[in-house]
């Protein structure tokens, strides 16, 4: 079965992140040109980004527009300024766009509480779900396993844990609708009587559960590809995801000291090189960047701030698969019946 | 300052592990080398030990002991049964030669529950300490953190992760006396408002404590070198370590994949070894194998089931360690008073 591309907009807040607006418009620009069924708005200040149309095939042109908005959401400001005061900020136009109708999802490489918390404010959650959560690809050896919540609260009660799971398995369906999403909950052992009080509840509510539901996995099994999705709370889910981000940063380091040691390493890592760079490619934190809110009325995408352009364009096919199979109405399907 | 080898005893239990005796032997054996000042009471069925002598310098035979145990605990046996039925256990037995003050320390391969219940019944835990917690070494680009409560429990309050700051920092002082340790708590950001409400209590406990504390750190920050001592919860730290583990485990196999495509990728793994065996002796997992479980009336260091003999002998190394600064009378100096 194979899908017809329906037509979908995505609003890009397109003066974000640590390196603004031209990583932003050259990422948005490569899921243009990847994507024809898409049209993309840039939001943000209009003169920084007429330029975006220079050089572009006609094709393309036609399905981008430019929103003008006069403000920044700043990388420190606080979640509660940015919603009282800018509300003329790319960030929040991009929302208002979502919220509007006008675009099926947004994209943004701005602060992590003011986007969260905008949305929260323009978006509202589902009807239905408690919280929202943070959502994202980790690499596997074969594929990659989505995991969640990633720190969007800093504590779950079990009944949450179990909504993540649902969540988890639409955002997992998204990307691959040929398979029934396997569900496990994060735990410190594979027995029962192993984990908090909060973990054993969880386990028991996701056991009773239409979940297809695989009990607990450990830590190492994130990337084991054991399943599809793995449920936390958003305090472990933020600590794993950093200290595994950690790992990967010194193990690039070390193996950058070790192989420009001596001349004789450098000819090494030469030859190594086709190697290296494969592992590289299939391990690029750029492609898995682009970090899904779920669980608001509107699918939301957050780029890593530090996202160069290759992994911005990643973060807006996250938002392009997200909106072709809207995610936010199936999670209603799932949750807002069961809620209810 | 150097300091005087002082004579040291540790007991290995020595039919412990997924290899069983000759690992636990052999591992045993390069420490009684490497130390001159260490007597080995090597425990388990004295026929399977007695070739333990074989071809040892007269100087290490004077420093060995086979002390006889009939029994095993089994690596999935649960901690209560192997408290009860046990008693003639290398795993028990190694820590009755603790507990009678025979030895110094112990190290078992065994299974950590078993261990750890076991260790709480035979020895106890130090005088105002609230809960025994393991804490192991973790490789940076520059040195190691410490990091602690690996999963001994899956729970704490403030009161116990602030203790965990006290034993991680005398663990931290034991292996580098030179050295003040400065402690940072795991947390989701480093603003005071970010966490959960029971991060945010232990901040203010040891914020207003004698440690040397240096606030919030996150999940990268635990192999960044910020600090020496990482405290989080038994249920985030064991989360943690094993997501870092699951992603190594996943680098080496994509290495191995991609090096092995083809003769030329091969020929590339040639002209790199000498890196690659540098970055690998940098972070390799053996030579961080030995947690210790802090917080109990003498030294018990539980090395990984699946350690080989090199990874064992590094074990014991970490009892040696802890045993020559006397790490549980350490913990005593600092927590009794405080709590009395």
């Amino acid at each position: 079965m194979t899908q017809t591309p329906v037509a979908l907009t995505v609003a890009v807040d397109a003066m974000s992140g640590d390196h603004g607006t031209t990583v932003c418009v050259e990422g948005a620009l490569k899921a243009l040109v990847r994507h024809p069924e898409l049209t993309l708005l840039l939001v943000g200040r209009a003169e920084c980004l007429t330029s975006a149309f220079d050089g572009l095939a006609d094709d393309c042109r036609r399905r981008l527009r430019i929103v003008d908005a006069r403000e920044v959401v700043a990388m420190d400001e606080a979640p509660r300024e940015a919603i009282r005061r800018k509300k003329d900020s790319s960030l929040r136009r991009a929302l208002d766009l979502v919220a509007s109708g006008e675009a099926r999802a947004c994209v943004s490489a701005g602060n992590t509480g003011a986007l969260m918390g905008c949305a929260h404010f323009v978006l509202g959650t589902v009807p239905g779900v408690q919280r929202a959560a943070i959502v994202a690809a980790i690499p596997t050896l074969r594929g990659h396993t989505f995991l969640l919540d990633l720190g969007a609260n800093a504590q779950a009660t079990a009944e949450q844990l179990l909504q993540f799971g649902w969540m988890g398995t639409v955002v997992a369906a998204a990307d691959n609708p040929a398979k029934r999403p396997r569900v496990g909950l994060l735990n410190i052992g594979h027995e029962d009587i192993k984990g908090t009080p909060l973990v054993k509840a969880a386990h028991e509510l996701m056991r009773a559960s239409a979940l297809d539901y695989a009990g607990y996995v450990e830590g190492d099994e994130i990337m084991s590809g054991a399943v599809d999705v793995v449920v936390t709370d958003g305090f472990t889910g933020n600590v794993a995801l950093k200290a595994m981000e950690g790992l990967a940063r010194m193990i690039v380091g070390a193996l950058r000291e070790e192989f420009t040691v001596n001349t004789g390493r450098k000819l090494g890592a030469l030859a190594a090189l086709p190697a290296l760079r494969a592992v590289r490619h299939r391990l690029d934190s750029r492609r898995y960047n682009g970090a899904s809110m779920v669980g608001l009325n509107g699918v939301v995408i957050k780029s890593h701030g530090g996202a160069d352009a290759t992994a911005f364009g990643y973060a807006v096919e996250r938002a392009v698969v997200e909106a072709r199979s809207d995610v936010p109405a199936t999670i209603h399907g799932v949750l807002g019946t069961k809620a209810s």
